[in-house]
């Protein structure tokens, strides 16, 4: 019973799916997957006969402090008891063969999922044991396949694996950060305005310092200048180093040719 | 140098980004990222300076036979070597402060890495040490940042599962395979005409044996029978068998009949 005096807060536990290991056989896996469950909002476990018995300390050393889904879970004898109080059974299978039955990606059946849950309904996703996999008996108490996506010349799929690419795409299913953003944090980013008048302060050092000094080549090397620093994506503090950095070239320049005046015709 | 003569054939390899562990802690997890990398089709790896040195027997127990990643993996004393010769590099990293950078979730960097790759650029991705991720200085070699979208109360997530997602990521932004389709195996799906042929016989065999016998109510029962098999995903072998099982339970009441005949009266 080790273990259970600790673990982390893991989040509010809404109608989410069960996981069911079906006959698992390493401790050290079943800890692993309640880590991976944890990271992808997934709160329920159920374990079905349990190679080596319930509970082992190995789960709660390898979970991280996801102790709260380990303490929690439940153990069945048989799978039909522990999926008698669903609505919807997922099994996850990596080849199904003779079987008819509709098969969802990952990805697929997160959204399907989400959909059962969201009406309240009870959902379970079925992973196999270790070695073997689910058997032909496991998956006919199942109404839906779940297949991954994935490499189909290295298909030796880890259990915690399997667990955290299914938690993974659960939470991802409602989940709306945009693929890609500028962080900016304390900052923000520049206006046109603010860059405009940086790439002004530029060009007249440059201009300055004789860099732009050939006359017929000059539109082109300002604009490619501007191109540089026209991705959308500098920011106000930037801008503000960057003109520092600009006046302390500048002046560096300047203090070198009354000091050295000999490098100033170089 | 153990398990360098076996390990299994896992794909062609194409222009794919390379996974750079910086300063890995633990021999196990090297082993399991390699499998993870080989379920998604990532086969190019480069440690950073890994804690216990290399190679370390255990990476290849715990790579399932991915050891061809293991074996051809490169060894670098810095960051800076280790990238060198690589066009874009991002960095996993869940909780980026104080950085200006742009941010993708792991979906995004998947698409923005299938780019980056089709245009036959060198692209790599950093996942930091177990304990304490990448530092700062880390975090400023790379163009962008990669943060998943996961359980904010639950962090914590495992070396190889972070490469887990990520391989995921690369293999599906590539995969044509559908959300959802009906696995028929030997068999196909019914036609209209099949299903309508085998609900006539069924409607037939409960007029003959009176479970249609309520006037007022069997238009009704009739179309409640009819959805039930009207979901699109009844297949010609299942027909045949449904055929059988009506036949067959018919025979069966009509030779009961015959020979128990007090039970017709019943």
């Amino acid at each position: 019973m080790t273990g259970r005096e600790g673990g982390a807060e893991i989040g509010p536990i809404g109608n989410s799916p069960v996981v069911i290991l079906v006959r698992p056989q390493l401790a050290d896996n079943i800890g692993a997957v309640a880590r991976a469950m944890a990271n992808g909002g997934l709160f329920h476990l159920r374990l079905v006969a349990p190679r080596d018995g319930w509970p082992q300390e190995k789960a709660w050393r390898n979970a991280s402090g996801a102790d709260r889904i380990l303490d929690e879970l439940s153990v069945h004898a048989t799978l039909a008891d522990a999926i008698g109080d669903l609505n919807r059974v997922f099994a996850t299978c990596p080849r199904p063969r003779h079987i008819v039955k509709p098969v969802l990606t990952a990805r697929g059946a997160a959204a399907e999922l989400r959909t059962v849950c969201g009406r309240g309904l009870g959902a379970g996703i079925l992973f196999g044991p270790e070695r073997a996999g689910l058997d032909n008996d496991d998956m006919a108490t199942a109404d839906t396949l779940v297949r991954y996506p994935l490499n189909p010349a290295f298909m030796s799929l880890n259990l915690a694996q399997a667990v955290m690419v299914m938690a993974y795409e659960w939470w991802t299913a409602s989940d709306e950060t945009m693929p890609r953003r500028l962080m900016t944090n304390e900052t923000r980013l520049a206006t046109k305005g603010e860059l405009e008048n940086f790439l002004s302060h530029l060009v007249d050092q440059l201009d300055a310092c004789g860099f732009l000094r050939n006359q017929p080549k000059r539109p082109g090397m300002v604009r490619n200048i501007r191109h540089l620093f026209q991705r959308g994506e500098v920011t106000e503090q930037e801008l503000r180093t960057l003109h520092g950095v600009v006046t302390e070239l500048a002046i560096g320049r300047r203090r070198r040719g009354r000091l050295e005046p000999e490098t100033v015709a170089d």
